[in-house]
């Protein structure tokens, strides 16, 4: 059913993301990717009295409008795996219990979506699960507040920075069917190159996104140009370019890498610097963007590696650095799952 | 290979815990369980100089031994599933720099350790991995200064507070072999009963343990008196009385019913009040007292249910109410597995 070589599993009979939805938020709306959200608001309080209740809201609704799209209800999915950036992933929880599903949280910083996914196609293709909600959320202002420096100060933005997505994406899962099938995962492990600057998330990140895909690479045999597009979650430009160094330096050298905290805030830079981050960023693209071309063909095979940085405002206040994560999921355009590849 | 049934997963060979793994500190040190314990640590800084690096400290030793006891190295586990109470869930997202396993990490606060249980069972069992880690941990002085108020404030415990377990308890899922089987898991929903008091944490969560026994009993059809015991997380004195009131309302009798909280802390209750909690109290009284029991056939079939309420210093400061979730795992003593029971 499933082939383990090294830290990949490979699914012989690919998972389906069955349903998708995206949500976003203000900064969103001015995205070149706006057109491929499915509701975009203009007030980030999405009606709520607080930020945080804010980023509930706008996950229970992205899991809800993701449950109409797939024509089904909660009474047909066993399961929703889903996180977020807020201490104690209280987004997450607070919105499950709108939802009669069962739950089991997951953390993994911006990486959350990829790591959802990737458990999500291990318990449909397994047969352990019907339907799987995988999900990821944040909050530009919930995070900022969180993380750094309440918006009033107004604090300046250095060169490096990035700027937390307000916007949630959800997939269902399903054992088969028709949609984007999920055909790898390998989960990855914690790399800490002693980055202690809280502005510079891209340079914590860079090293797992780095070991995550040489993993996949070398388990599953394949060279980077049989990938359409390499997406990395949230690296921005800083931590882009610090992968193509990283990578440079195995002997690899990418040509069709894309980064979803670029993609999502191009043209704004002025505003975002670096590119934008939170789990929400990749999920929303992923939602928007990445699973609307392998549907329409244009795409056929990609890997989407969702980086996250595993600190918390004490262990940064506490000078240390910052360890990082990076979990991977090879997607294939429906019917493209069928050929195989043995490594 | 698994039968689902409801929200219940019925593994027909059940995966085992082929090793565990518990460390606790001072308070520990006091408890009728003490003898259980791996190792016990009078130093609650663990060598660190913060509480929170402690915490890393001790999960990270905790995994190790519970390698060292399987007798394995970090290369034959496939996959660690861990968390904590810390935000961002630092406590074990630090410890896995220390280790090269892949790593997703899981958030249930109180509940994580049968959340990581119920999702590494699922995973051995369906040969997509070959070893899992499941890890939870928490610590008393990090939780105290992040949930309530500085410890040096000296604050006076109300009757119905519980006090965060310095402990953490690991156990190694291997698909096949020798060790206590994970007969069947039950994930479950997000209940809210509109408890505002964060020094109840028992009447937050007694509705979810309620309503997960209650689904798992349903789906297995298995009476309460089938299962030699009935343990819960962390209810505490003040959980536990409304859990069996809760469950009275619908027409059960609990007679064999002990909470990890109740008993980790049997005889100090004068400083802990209405009992322990914290991922690592149930971990640690796992690994500790249960297994220790099913191993030496002194029970052969319990439920281990830990709860968890998922909210934050935030939500609580806004007023929130505190939802909960409790997720179960049914565990046979060696060799009992086998026998079948179709619901």
């Amino acid at each position: 059913m499933a082939t383990r070589c090294g830290d990949t599993l490979l699914f012989a009979q690919p998972p389906v993301i069955a349903a998708r939805a995206a949500i976003g938020g203000k900064k969103e709306s001015l995205s070149p990717l706006a057109g491929g959200f499915d509701e975009l608001y203009s007030d980030n309080f999405f009606g709520q009295k607080s930020w945080e209740a804010a980023e509930t809201e706008l996950a229970l609704r992205t899991a809800r409008l993701c449950l109409k799209k797939a024509g089904t209800t909660e009474k047909q999915v066993s399961l929703a795996l889903a996180g977020d950036l807020q201490a104690q992933c209280t987004g997450s929880g607070y919105a499950m219990r709108g939802l009669d599903i069962p739950f089991a949280g997951v953390f993994g910083a911006c990486s959350t979506m990829a790591e959802a996914l990737g458990l999500g196609a291990c318990l449909t293709s397994a047969g352990l699960a019907d339907g799987v909600l995988a999900m990821a959320s944040s909050h530009f202002c919930a995070a900022e507040r969180q993380f750094r420096t309440p918006l009033s100060y107004g604090a300046v933005r250095t060169p490096t920075a990035q700027w937390t997505a307000t916007a949630a994406g959800c997939c269902l899962l399903r054992p088969t069917g028709k949609g984007v099938g999920v055909r790898a995962v390998t989960f990855g492990r914690v790399v800490d190159y002693q980055i202690k600057d809280i502005t510079n998330m891209g340079a914590a990140m860079a090293p797992a996104a780095a070991s995550t895909l040489l993993h996949y690479l070398r388990d599953t045999g394949t060279a980077p140009d049989e990938l359409d597009c390499i997406f990395t979650g949230d690296l921005g430009q800083v931590g882009s370019q610090l992968l193509a160094e990283l990578l440079a330096a195995e002997g690899l050298l990418l040509t069709n890498h894309a980064d979803c905290g670029c993609l999502l805030y191009k043209g704004q830079e002025k505003t975002v610097r670096s590119g934008g981050s939170g789990p929400g960023c990749c999920a929303g693209v992923l939602c928007s963007h990445i699973l609307p071309q392998l549907e329409g063909h244009k795409m056929r095979r990609v890997v989407f590696i969702a980086t996250g940085a595993l600190m918390s405002q004490t262990t940064f206040l506490q000078k240390e650095s910052i360890p990082a994560v990076a979990h991977l999921v090879e997607l294939r355009a429906p019917g493209e799952g069928a050929e195989e590849k043995k490594p």
